[in-house]
């Protein structure tokens, strides 16, 4: 049970139905910072990124939801999400990206954790500031969603193929939610 | 030095303006939790919140910034603000709002930290459930400003009276910067 009166609707979408307010500019930060096509990271790299930290910090919804939304975009079955998620340097997405997911390993910890050699390989494998930019980002923002999402103790269906069928549809739609903000 | 060519301003000012995109929900997710005028804990109290969780995170900038801004708001002093992020139970600040900060202080660590007692002990202090969601997403929100800070090694004003003297501009003036997002 959620440790508010929460609407009756799954992970975050709960906390987000009760305060439409705080929800507009949390859903227009993940629209600009995982789906804006100016950026030369694509979709399904950031989300994976967001996986991952969220599979760092242990946050079920999240982890599921953005899993199964980088396997929509990178044609990953969930075996390979989870492989990331794991154990990354071992499977076979680009050295950029390892390089990058390092860094976002980092700021889940403390932002002071990133370290001028983990920027330099990030860079030495053809990261740009803007990328370097939007990975640290990307991963402190979902330290604060997963932290919105378990910190109420909302709750989250259990069976994995949930999120992978819903994912097409999320990826169509994004994440801007206006009859959510319809009364603000 | 920061990580990435950044515009020469201190601590989330320089990432802010090279990403006025992302800047935008930014700033609008710290107008409305620690600004708006529709919430029964007063901006002083919001900001004392978001003061200690940076503490926690060991984000100089934002313990300043948000420190100098809960006193201006309260009428505390430096010393009195830190004495909150040392050590808030001996203080004199209310029951409600110490319940409030052990909240914040499990967020910090993780979602998953918050205890039902830590809820219960909040109701029975007199807060409401719009109270604690609000309290549980300005410590997230913290644990993503923080690191965005400190993931990039942005630069800050080293004098914290710098802060204390730029309080009443910020407070007066909010966190939306149209200018930073005319061109977007």
């Amino acid at each position: 049970m959620a440790h508010i009166n929460l609407p009756d609707l799954p992970g975050i979408r709960g906390p987000m139905a009760f305060s439409p307010a705080t929800a507009k500019p949390l859903n227009e930060l993940a629209e600009v910072l995982l789906r804006d096509d100016n950026n030369t990271l694509s979709r399904g790299e950031r989300e994976l990124i967001g996986a991952y930290v969220s599979s760092l910090n242990d946050c079920f919804f999240c982890q599921n939801v953005h899993g199964a939304l980088a396997g929509h975009y990178l044609e990953f079955d969930i075996n390979a999400i989870d492989a990331v998620k794991k154990d990354y340097p071992s499977t076979n997405i680009s050295d950029k990206l390892k390089a990058l997911l390092s860094i976002a390993a980092s700021v889940h910890k403390s932002g002071k954790n990133v370290t001028a050699a983990q920027i330099e390989k990030a860079k030495n494998e053809g990261a740009t500031d803007k990328e370097i930019h939007d990975t640290v980002l990307i991963a402190a923002a979902f330290c604060m969603y997963n932290r919105y999402v378990d910190g109420l103790a909302t709750w989250a269906p259990q069976d994995r193929q949930y999120y992978v069928d819903r994912a097409p549809v999320r990826a169509a739609e994004g994440y801007i939610d206006f009859d959510l903000y319809k009364n603000l």
